[in-house]
This record gives structure tokens, C-alpha cells and sequence, in this order.
């Protein structure tokens, strides 16, 4: 009797891989972990966010009016600042994408990727993303019985070859039919701290256009952008928004849960139609709209600048403690294991010699934990792709949340667990 | 081209209804809404929840824990203070139906009532509901192409032989397999104001068991408990999780939002295993967790009793604003109108004699406008239910947002409206 109790999608959702290593984490209390995608506990903006709600408060008409239901898109005062704040980054272009009524404020960037989703994927569809990539996202897709095929990064994203050749066997096997967009996680991307080039959204743009006619319907592209403003180096890349005329094929996806403070969570999108209506719809089914005091708060530090302040300090403290990790990983980790500087976001990711598994049944993954340090298998954030082997000797570690001492640790331990693996062999 | 766009929730996806009267409201600042299913807003706890939050904030390592990601399940303290809470409420039954670990903290109980019909229905599947209900669940059922089949109400909640003599039907058509849940909304019914006695829930859910074999699955009850809290009068009754022996097939769905605040959006529920699981990992896929502040704001209210405090101020607020709805509906209503008087929530439920149509294309709802009064018509309260006519001579109209003054001269219009129209026949 139990095999009919859930939906199809009820029965098919898993937990999401890193609950589990989690959990692991809470459960060995001498264990570093690495592996958090959390943010710094210091940097956040508790006096702050203290002031901000005390202005809200203070004002009894303030108040009640953040206490209410606000509306299901979201406050119009956060939407014209965030449109305008997103323009501003984009270097202001002639455009109509960045219009606040094209934007919806959700739980955090996170339920945007969901209600998307939602709204243009059944069972069976195709996303095309990378890989290797977020793995919610990847979850996400799974649940809901939507294929995911993997397109090799490069430096600057995505490879666009490997991507026409793709969307190319795609539509000689009759597939194209079956996808609906391609999924970028654009700046500083979780896993590999990779940006894409804007040249290469372009041109993943221009691609995916030519295809549309063999698709029969539009390919959109979601641009993921939940990394870009932890910048701490060189020069923002502007958003897919940017590309002239193809605001009718970009969804963006945005939010201050990152950047500001995880535990608020205020994330948006910006839609074309018809998916903006649709999304819209189904989140008035969801909750009918975000927490109206979590909007009036960030719209309280985008008013005030204290949104701008803080980012700079987050900004000096990512960089330092990225800093750190690399002088440790450069000191204490094999010659032969190689690994990309980010210039923003939280993670450095790391390839080993090819012949060195490190998934979670790997023999390293073990050493790691007997020596008390927990890393992401990189195996996790690749899809199930039947065209496709996952790799297995690559790990996405984390400067976000551990201290400076235990990123220390915890990269020299990794090191050392690293070493006598490659000596083994 | 166009047609392809989306995906097949996506397409069937309809704004909610209400969404409509609000804009309608919004654009006619003399319009008196009777509609909004908002609460008080002067009843709104903005100097409570001050203080509250600068108890959390003063303190920099309690304030670091609620501006980071709080797990997907939801805090552990507000899961315990919400379970014993739920317990004592329902009198304290030996039963371990009230344990904080099967519980999950969403965005409203809203989110949690998507979340369960994801994890429990396939497109095709039926609910069973009252006839009329809350009419954003019939949108869910909609939007995910889940058939709805009303049930007839009673002064106490469903009308148990009709429950028997549907399931009866459904199960010599061979329908019964598609029915996964009867969705009850069970204190101070949206719409009706009806509460189904603890009676019924027992009787429903006996009924329930008998049927499960045919349908080869389990069949659960969801009650939906928003208004619970929202009672002005005589005594709680117990909820489903009560009935002794029905824990494994009871889904509880509670909040936070509407007796407190519902610009913050904290919702909960109580779920047998396996759905709990399921519910875990969807809801990890919506958002994974909801704001770990709002969350911590729920739980200082608990614990130092502003929450207890708070619920009786309101219940004193609601019990005169329903009593001033009461007195002028009584002096100005036509006396062929008949009202149930409620005990607590948001509404009355008004039955026009059967000839007189009040729905959104009816003579009358244009009347009340050109009057510059809105209401609810009932008519969007029923189910599209292929075996049963939509009722189209009730209207919902509510003294939750409404000043007392507003109360008075929008139910006088209502009145002379009414008159004029019964007159007329």
C-alpha cells in the first residue's frame, strides 16, 4: 500500500545531498567543515538590521503597514529600487528590461529558481546547464522529472561549442522540442567560482535563438545571479539583461538573502512574458507574497545606503579570507592538485590528479572525516546526464563560514589527507 | 509559437480571484471593501514585535544566529514551543502526534498547504472539500490539475452521510484510487465561519479507514486551522491530531501569520510519515527554510508570553468589530437574508433568497460597485465540480480589516442594494 501514498513528484524529491554532510557536521563536533555553503557570521549586519527595523517600528503607521499582507509581487518601493540598483550594474542601457513592474520579490533567490521552473518545465523537458553546477538546482529538476544534460565550462563559462553540439544531436535526435532553457550560474558559480563572460551570454544567446525555430517554442535563459555582488576583485560583468534585444529570453534571477543576511529572505526575478504572469500566479499559490516586514527592511537598507556600506565591508573580509585559504592551499596542498583564485563568491574548487576519487564512497572522503574536515564531492554538483560520466576528482571547498584559524586548519588537514592519497598510488 | 510556452501548470496557473477585487478596491479610493481577507490592522502587535526584535538583535551572537540560514525544518525551539502549544490546546492527549520533530516550519500555513498537495497528489487525483471553501486551495487544486469534488456543510462541519454516499459513487466508478485527501478548513471556516465539531473530524476520518482498501492507498484529512486562534467566543474545539488512532493520517497546517502578523509569514505543520519526509525535501526545493528572523520573532513571542497576550487583545478587538457587523447587518439587511452569527475568524457569510444572484457578472455585484461597496460573491467559494451546481446566492463579507465606521456605512449599502434588488423581483 505505501508505493502509492506520494505523488510522482512527492516520490521521486530527495533530500538535498548537503543536508546529509550536514548533519555530519553537527553530529562531530571536532569536525572543520569546509563544505557550508554558509555565510560569515561576522559579517553580518546585526547592528544594522537592528537600526532598520527600529525605523520601520518606530512609526506606528510604518509598522502596520510592514506587519500587513503587502501584495503578491512585492513592495513597489523595493522593486523600483532593485530594477534601478540592477540598471545602475548593468551600466544603464537603453532597455526595457530593468522596468520594476517585470519583477517579482521571492524567498529568497532560491524560490525564484523554483517557481521558474514551475512554469515552463514539465516531465520530460530538457535544462541545459552547467557542469559542473548548483546542485539544488539539480535537485530541483530531478523532483520534478526534468532531464538536466551538462555543458563544459571554460574560464570565461560556458563552452559554446559543446553547447551548439548539444542543442545540434539534440535536434537530430528529435529532442529540441523537449528544452526549455539554459540554466547559468553566472557569477562566482557554486561549485567552480567561475564567471561568465558577458561576450558568452551573448553568444549563448544568439545560439539558442537559431535553435528556437527547431525547438517550436522559445529557449530562455535563467541567469542565476545569487553570487554576483560578492565581488572582491576586478570589475562587475554585466547581466544577460544587457543583451540587446533578447529581454524576451532572460529571466534573472537575484537576491540580498547572500549578500546581506541569509537568515532574511528577500530574493527577486525579472520575467518576460508570459512568465511573468504565470510565476506571479503560482507564487500567489505558494504564500501569496513574501514577508512584507523582510521587504521593508531591505527596502530601509537600499534607502539608507546601509546596503552599499555593508557590502564593502563584506567585501574586505571575503577577500582576506579568500586570501588565507589560498596562501594555505598553496602551502600545504600537492603540486598536482590545481585550482581556480576567485575573485569573488565563497568557494575555491579544487581538481585533483584524475586517478584520486574523492566522492562521498571515496576513500579520501573517509580520511577527510577520520581527520576531521569535511569538503563538497564535486561528483554531487553534476547531473545525471546519460551522455555523460560524472567526474570524481574534484572538491568545492568553502571560505564562507569558517573562521580564519579554521580555514587554516582545515586546509592543512585536507592537505595532508591529500598527500598520502597521492603517495599511495 | 506562443502556445508551447509554458509548461502545463504553468498554463493552467489562474491569478487568484481575490486578486481581482483587491485591484477593483485599490483603484476606487471611495470603495468600502468588505472583501480583503486582511486583519486589523490597529490589532497589528508593531510595538511588540519592536521589542521583540530588539531582543534578538541586542544580542550579537543571537542576532548572527537569526540573520543565518536556520535549517530546512525550521528552529528547534519554535517547533517545541508550537507542538506543546498545539498539545495543551488540544487538552493534552497521551499521543505522540504532537512531537516537535514531525513538524515543519513554512511561509504561512499557506506554503504548507502547496507543499502537501505536491508531495500528495498527481495531476488527475481528487480532493474531497466543503462546499463552499477557501477559495486560493481551489486555485492549488487548479493550478496542479487535481480535481476538487465539494461536500455539502452543516452547522458543524461536514455532512458526514453526503462525505459517505461520495465516496460510495467514486468508488462504483472506480475513481476511488484518485482520492488522496479530504481538505477541511475546520475553525471559522473561510468562508462560512462554520467550525466542524471534533465529532466530525472523528467521524470523518472512521469513514475514511472504511474506504482506504478500495482505494489501495491511504486517504488523508488536511485541516487547515489558519483561523483557530481567531475564536471570540465559547470554547476551542480539539483538532484531527486528537482522534485517537488517526495520527498516521491526519495533516495538521497552522500559523502564526493570521493571529499574530501577517506581514510575517509563519505557518507550520504537523505531518504523518511518509508525506513529512517528502514535505521536507520539497520545501528544501522551494526556499530550504523559511527566514530564520521571522522564525526567532515567533519564538521570542512564545516564550515570553507577548504572543498569549497579543491573542487576547485581538480576540476583545474582533469580538466588537463582529458585534458591530451583527447590529448593523440586523438593522439594514432585508429580512429574507440569513446569517450565521460567527464565534471567531474574519466573516459572515450572508445567503440572499435563492433568485437573487450575487456573483461577479450579476446585476447586484454591479449595484454594490456603482454603491462603492465590495464584497466576496460566494460563487467563487465552490469548486468546479462536474457533479455539482455552483451555489450563486451567498457572499462573504468580512469585518477583519474594515474600521468599525467603514463596518457600518459598507454593510448600509450593502443593505439598500439588496432591498432594492429583492424589490425589484
Amino acid at each position: 500500500m505505501k508505493r502509492n501514498v506520494l505523488s510522482a513528484l512527492g516520490a521521486r524529491t530527495q533530500p538535498p545531498p548537503i543536508s546529509w554532510l550536514m548533519q555530519l557536521a553537527l553530529s562531530r563536533p571536532r569536525l572543520i567543515s569546509l563544505a557550508a555553503g554558509f555565510t560569515d557570521n561576522e559579517s553580518l549586519p546585526v547592528r544594522e538590521v537592528q537600526k532598520l527595523l527600529e525605523r520601520i517600528l518606530v512609526s506606528r503607521s510604518k509598522g502596520e503597514s510592514a506587519l500587513q499582507y503587502g501584495s503578491t509581487q512585492g513592495d513597489p518601493a523595493l522593486r523600483r529600487l532593485t530594477a534601478d540598483y540592477l540598471h545602475q550594474l548593468d551600466r544603464n542601457p537603453k532597455s526595457s528590461n530593468y522596468a520594476p513592474d517585470r519583477m517579482i520579490i521571492s524567498n529568497g533567490s532560491q524560490q525564484m529558481l523554483y517557481l521558474v521552473t514551475e512554469a515552463l518545465c514539465d516531465t520530460g523537458d530538457i535544462v541545459l546547464l552547467e557542469d559542473p553546477t548548483y546542485f539544488v538546482y539539480l535537485g530541483i529538476l530531478q523532483s520534478r522529472g526534468v532531464e538536466a544534460r551538462g555543458i563544459r565550462m571554460e574560464r570565461d563559462g560556458l563552452n559554446i561549442e559543446q553547447l551548439e553540439s548539444v542543442l545540434q544531436s539534440l535536434k537530430k535526435t528529435g529532442d529540441l522540442r523537449r528544452v526549455k532553457a539554459v540554466y547559468l550560474v553566472s557569477y562566482f558559480q557554486n561549485p567552480t567560482a567561475i564567471t561568465t563572460s558577458f561576450r558568452k551570454k551573448q553568444a549563448a544567446l544568439e545560439l539558442l535563438r537559431r535553435y528556437e525555430r527547431a525547438a517550436g517554442h522559445p529557449i530562455f535563459l535563467i541567469e542565476d545571479a545569487a553570487y554576483r555582488e560578492l565581488r572582491f576583485r576586478g570589475d562587475d560583468e554585466r547581466s544577460a539583461l544587457a543583451v540587446r534585444g533578447a529581454g524576451d529570453r532572460v529571466i534573472y534571477a537575484g537576491t540580498y538573502s547572500k549578500p546581506f543576511a541569509t537568515g532574511t529572505r528577500v530574493g527577486f526575478g525579472m520575467l518576460p512574458e508570459p512568465l511573468f504572469r504565470a510565476v506571479l500566479s503560482i507564487k500567489g499559490n505558494h504564500d501569496f507574497g513574501t514577508s512584507n516586514l523582510l521587504q521593508q527592511l531591505m527596502t530601509q537598507a537600499l534607502q539608507t545606503s546601509q546596503y552599499q556600506d555593508h557590502l564593502r565591508g563584506m567585501r574586505r573580509r571575503y577577500a582576506r579570507k579568500a586570501g588565507v585559504m589560498s596562501q594555505i592551499l598553496q602551502e600545504t596542498f600537492p603540486p598536482d592538485v590545481e585550482w581556480i583564485e576567485p575573485d569573488g563568491g565563497l568557494y575555491f574548487w579544487a581538481k585533483l590528479p584524475k586517478h584520486i576519487r574523492c566522492g562521498t564512497a571515496s576513500a579520501l572522503f573517509k580520511s577527510a572525516l577520520a581527520s576531521e574536515v569535511l569538503y563538497v564531492p564535486g561528483e554531487l554538483c553534476y547531473a545525471d546526464d546519460p551522455t555523460r560520466k560524472k567526474v570524481n576528482h574534484e572538491m568545492r571547498i568553502s571560505f564562507g563560514n569558517a573562521s580564519e584559524k579554521d580555514i587554516r586548519e582545515g586546509v592543512r588537514r585536507l592537505g595532508s589527507v591529500l598527500a598520502r592519497a597521492i603517495k599511495a598510488r
